[in-house]
């Protein structure tokens, strides 16, 4: 059987494999943080029914002000989207007809996006159990392309590697004037977030894309941006339409980022569940990606190919993603978000059930 | 003195003239709906805020179900979008390097969209009082480019052509397999609203635009859509980022169809506020464009550029829109939207000053 392609819509998916959705479903396949939208967006939400009349700021004045306190880089050197999708689309045109080389296993928009604007692309695909960049092999493909994609920590294993590990990788793309883009939209789920926006400015060869609709919840409202030099992000912005990012997104993005407190208890939660979860996995014989943020790879070792776990857990309302559209894995694992204590607890007593049926 | 571009920027305008903006302002160069958005966005407002954790349905099924039900189209025949500016962003991407075009005076949006796409411009320019399209000349130039963006009614006159006109040049595009912009983003503020959009889905070589941020008053949520064969509209979409338009835009957009007393209100009290201002205009000796919709074109004859009084009408806080970057007018014309009566008071009053002072 093939799976269709999905991710945030399990109706469709459901209705595809011609299933009748379920009354009780969680949605195990969405990325975006499970205690939800910070207060103050709740508290404000009001209030900005009235920003809907005029125009949005096109040049967002304000949000770019907060994203460069927040992450002590210049305002110059930031480009703010509408979605990270649409910052993916923009940095696909400009890269136009080059060669594009991804490190994959990584989000599929990349691939989707450079495909459409006619680049050749490559692939490096990294392996479990330790998913080693192997730098051999990979400065001979970085030489050999325009421009470099690169998820960290991962999406969808979750892998974070150490900071001399990026280091070398930013630096053997700028030896070869290959463009590194860094994807870091899960970054700050991890319990040590480590970040190389502020080498971004600094260098022609690097953009460090953010998104701000995981970590706050906002997938609805569409936000994102992208850091760089400011002759790169204005060589990006050209494709990118006028007002492109709504008033309610310039508004939330501005309050999401000045909640600390908000990302601080998320990146206690997560470590939290993470070692509750990954030890479930390993005393119940199910292996899982080393992740370090808000998802993880999961598969039982008996099973090579994981649909008959995938569809048990589908029968029983528990969406997982399948990966049969990840290079490198091809359905082999299931990504799962890491969702609140409850839901977990259903999908740890799913898996209990599995074995114990096995 | 160089006035700089503007439009729903006032506070711009004013700095880089120089001045301190006037506590008291009116914004004459914004043609959104004075009346503001439907009462039922209000109404809902609250209950949308749940609409910002997930993501926005990518395929807008439920807001094309909407439109496709209140225009008498087919689904297949409507690509919505992140507002008409990203249509238009489509559109010249789609027509990459082509020669293009356009009938102006019109929405700058379109030349500047085009140009960022390689596209040769060239234009058709329509010259007041009569503002004909002069067929003998058009259709050559028609033959000459791969498409042609007319505004209709035009932006910034107001200018509707009788259905017949408009039904020639579809037809002479159609011959010379040239492609059809309609850009029709104010013709519902029309007495008698004329829509080409039913012939969109039946020739490759037409595509309607609509905005839905200006009847509505909903430009701070991006949305418009656009209509055509759905072969053409496929192509065009390939470039449109994931989930770009917003889950509120969505909910807003389908709401806002449904309401038809706002439109009709609106409809009335333009065809009221037109009659009124245009007759004050004939009384004072001042010349106005022939508009059907919610702006319109405003000059002195005594002067050939209007600098004088655009700035004698900034000083009192009302900021009309300069005309300087409008191919055809270069400043000879003042462009104003009409907006509530209290406030074509003030400019009605401010003219008639002008006048005695003059």
């Amino acid at each position: 059987m093939q799976l269709p392609a999905h991710g945030s819509n399990p109706d469709h998916l459901f209705k595809a494999l011609g299933m009748e959705p379920p009354t009780k479903m969680v949605d195990f396949s969405v990325n975006t943080n499970p205690l939800g939208a910070p207060r103050a967006i709740k508290d404000h939400w009001q209030g900005w029914l009235e920003e809907i009349e005029d125009y949005p700021d096109p040049s967002a004045l304000e949000l770019k002000k907060t994203i460069a306190a927040h992450e002590g880089v210049a305002e110059s050197h930031l480009l703010p989207g509408n979605g990270a999708s649409e910052l993916i689309t923009l940095i696909a045109r400009y890269l136009h007809g080059k060669q594009v080389l991804i490190i994959h296993p990584a989000f599929s928009e990349y691939e989707s996006a450079c495909r459409n604007e006619n680049c050749t692309i490559s692939y490096h695909i990294v392996h479990p159990p330790n998913w080693q960049l192997e730098k051999g092999a990979l400065q001979q493909k970085i030489d050999a392309v325009d421009a470099v994609f690169f998820c960290h920590p991962n999406n969808p294993a979750g892998v974070q590697y150490d900071r001399l590990t990026i280091d070398w990788l930013i630096d053997a793309c700028k030896q070869s004037k290959t463009l590194l883009v860094i994807d870091e939209a899960f970054y700050d789920f991890a319990s040590n977030p480590v970040t190389f926006i502020h080498q971004a400015g600094r260098s022609r060869y690097l953009l460090v894309l953010r998104s701000l609709t995981k970590m706050y919840s906002i997938a609805g409202l569409r936000l994102g941006y992208l850091a760089g030099r400011a002759e790169l992000l204005a060589r990006i912005q050209i494709s990118q339409p006028h007002w492109s990012i709504n008033a309610i997104a310039l508004k939330a993005g501005s309050l999401c980022l000045k909640d600390h407190q908000h990302s601080e208890d998320t990146r206690a939660y997560m470590t939290g569940e993470r070692k509750r979860l990954f030890s479930f996995f390993r005393k119940n014989d199910f292996l899982h990606s080393p992740s370090a943020v808000n998802f993880y790879l999961i598969r039982d070792p008996s099973l090579d190919d994981q649909q008959e776990l995938f569809m048990y857990l589908l029968r029983k309302g528990l969406v997982m993603r399948h990966t049969y559209n990840f290079p490198g894995l091809e359905g082999t694992w299931l990504r799962a978000a890491i969702k609140t204590e409850a839901e977990n607890n259903l999908l740890m007593g799913a898996l209990s059930e599995w074995k114990q049926g096995n």
